[in-house]
């Protein structure tokens, strides 16, 4: 058999689980399911062997017959899932600093929205570029988080609000797909905001949330140019009924929904959502302890990023999340008004001071817990059978990712096997 | 005369004021002291000029009888001065990563200064690295920082806390400075905690105090070794009488002095510091509004890396520092306990979002009045005679640079007239 690349000398975040280990040999019972003095093969897309091996590593190569093609010693790095960024808006236009300095000057709400701050503005940038302007502008924000060792983002549309400028974000997201080394997951946020051409109608919301049903999303399932379906359940954003007419239109449509709930508010849109079979419930800042057990079969995902932003004081409900066992994602919620940040270490980094996460739960956050808010079984974990996002990092700890901000870059990142830096020999 | 670099069609960031405007035609009356579609010319590490021309690049520099030797069309990006890291620990062995994840698993402060964790951890890793083991732990640190444009850092010592380690460390921060191309001040802060073998005599704050006044300070000041000298005057710290016992040795041997002061508690260490001269009263979580007037002739340096990473709710007094017109510095405070952060754009953002300053107070402190609490009078500003450390960014608004979070980094970046990126011809 093939393998493309064996990695060893390494030591591995499997967040596989001991009792499970199959054919993962040595993995420990700490939190990282972690893995010293392991080996690591890449076959295709997938991993093929991850673990200790009871010998040599010729021995073993010679006993299964593997033909090597590339060897790496690590050194003894630590080998990581690459990383998921399960929730993010990057593709806008335009950026919102002027409004960020004009509240820091002490500009009223009022005056900044006369000014044609707030949403709006992105949504007015974001309609004006053409296709590739609208792209180029996003790339950058994109390759801030390769850069740190992302291998899969989920990207939102929502800025543009009416179908043509929808339709364009998410293909501008499948094409920064193309374009990179990265997996990219699209999701529909037509019901982001009402856009102003409706603020001024009578039952404005509503007529909006309709044209979403009827019109935006029917079309953007007909492209597939989504993965999922998402909503804003908010006072400032749509009420439960409406989110649950788009949960029910794109259950007809076979797309799979997350929500933007209980961020300012406990609406109860994370329940709702979980009845539908969210793939997550993000932000849950204002989510009651007593619902938490209703979300089973979701994932939450923290944005602390938001929280930091915006000086938010309320707290997610960790303890219960973990007492109900209900998966916890970090992601970046790179956006251009609440979370300018493109920097998912950094979010990993604020999950544990401003919501008490652990480093490790930041990191299976931001890796396993990721890639199932997106519905990706054989994403973020190293086991065989898995897919080959791996980052490589020169640490003594796995912990000092979540503990240092801008301290750390991987040294190799592979996607779906394929190595994305070009500095592999100097490596070996 | 030879111009070494010629900037043209440019938008500058010069913090100087329109009515000391001089030679500087065109700045705005902003708080950026803006400059828009101006010129600047390098010779050697000076700027030699920078402002609008009233008529054609062309005809202004056959006037002038100007040799250019590179020329630099800028497309409309903002050119700042360098960023100044005025406050810095980012020389030291080991990390406390480990540390980090044991208080977030909810062990006790007990357990875990029983396990080894807290500042000795850092002294007994910085102890026994050997000089260049120490610097090439140290590098990356200093690199990140690098990549984001500062070109002038501030290095402390205080890992060391005996004599010989406190010199390797400032010798490590100096060589730092001779590799890379970035300005290195360091300060002496064997003040900085009472090192074990202290801890356990009778009278162990005070013997150490007296040996870093008469063994470590003489040696350092011999060796001409720092710049400056600080302290760490709290109550987990030292005390205000021997913070001035410090003070006046530092005075003895012609060195300028600078405290860590009123970060946990009020003992009036910055009102202390001031009365000796201090370029700069650093952190002042707890100063109070009243003592504000006392600080004429200092800086304040803002830390709110720290604040951030200990949960702090005390911010420092900004209305009353604004209303007494005391300079505002903002630094990392890059340090392996209480403040991981290599970003001091992330900095930026945080005495933003934390403290309430606006983006161009931010700016500010992190060049002109970062310069100013290190005693460099012609750095950190753009206008003739200043020192030639400039970035450029590809921005639209300078707010930007401390809007977002590992968005940007500068497309090119001058360190004492020289360009640090090699990739000036792509860009013309
Ligand atoms: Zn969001
Ligand atoms: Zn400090």
């Amino acid at each position: 058999m093939k393998i493309d690349y064996l990695i060893d000398n390494v030591n591995l975040v499997t967040f596989a689980q001991a009792d499970k280990q199959g054919s993962l040999l040595g993995v420990g019972e700490d939190d990282y399911g972690s893995c010293t003095q392991a080996v690591v093969a890449i076959a295709d897309d997938k991993i093929v062997f991850a673990g200790q091996l009871p010998g040599s590593t010729e021995d073993w190569l010679s006993s299964q017959g593997y033909d090597v093609k590339q060897r790496l010693d690590a050194g003894g790095q630590w080998l990581t899932p690459g990383l998921v960024d399960c929730h993010t808006h990057l593709v806008f236009g335009g950026n919102r600093a002027q409004e960020f300095e004009w509240r820091l000057r002490g500009e009223s709400y009022e005056d900044i929205a006369r000014k044609g701050g707030g949403i709006v503005s992105s949504v007015s940038h974001t309609r004006e570029l053409s296709e590739e302007a609208l792209l180029k502008q996003s790339e950058p924000r994109l390759l801030r988080l390769l850069e740190e060792g992302v291998t899969t983002v989920e990207i939102k549309s929502g800025y543009g609000l009416d179908t043509e400028t929808e339709l364009k974000m998410l293909r501008v997201a499948r094409e920064l797909g193309r374009r990179h080394a990265v997996t990219v997951k699209t999701t529909f946020l037509g019901a982001h905001a009402v856009p102003p051409e409706f603020k001024q109608r009578s039952h404005g919301q509503q007529c909006y949330i309709d044209y979403v049903c009827q019109d935006m999303l029917p079309e953007v399932a007909r492209q597939e140019l989504a993965d999922a379906v998402d909503v804003f359940c908010e006072g400032i954003g749509f009420t439960p009924q409406q989110c649950e007419q788009v949960f029910q239109t794109a259950a007809k449509l076979g797309l799979p929904i997350k929500g933007h709930v209980e961020q300012l508010s406990d609406l109860k849109g994370a329940v709702l959502a979980a009845q539908y079979h969210a793939l997550s419930v993000d932000h849950i800042e204002y989510l009651a302890e007593a619902d938490v057990e209703k979300l089973q079969g979701t994932v939450a995902v923290l944005l602390p990023a938001a929280f930091y932003c915006l000086n938010e004081k309320q707290r997610p409900p960790i303890a219960a999340l973990r007492q109900h066992n209900i998966p916890m994602a970090v992601a970046t919620d790179l956006n251009p008004g609440t979370a300018p940040l493109a920097s998912l270490l950094t979010a990993m980094n604020q999950v544990c001071i401003l919501f008490g996460l652990t480093p490790a739960e930041a990191l299976k956050g931001a890796t396993l817990n990721g890639a199932k808010a997106l519905g990706l079984k054989d994403v973020g974990g190293i086991q065989a059978g898995m897919a080959a996002d791996l980052a490589l990092w020169d640490i003594q700890h796995p912990a000092e990712l979540a503990y240092g901000v801008n301290f750390y870059r991987p040294t190799q990142v592979w996607h779906q096997g394929r190595l994305r830096n070009s500095n592999m020999q100097e490596a070996i």
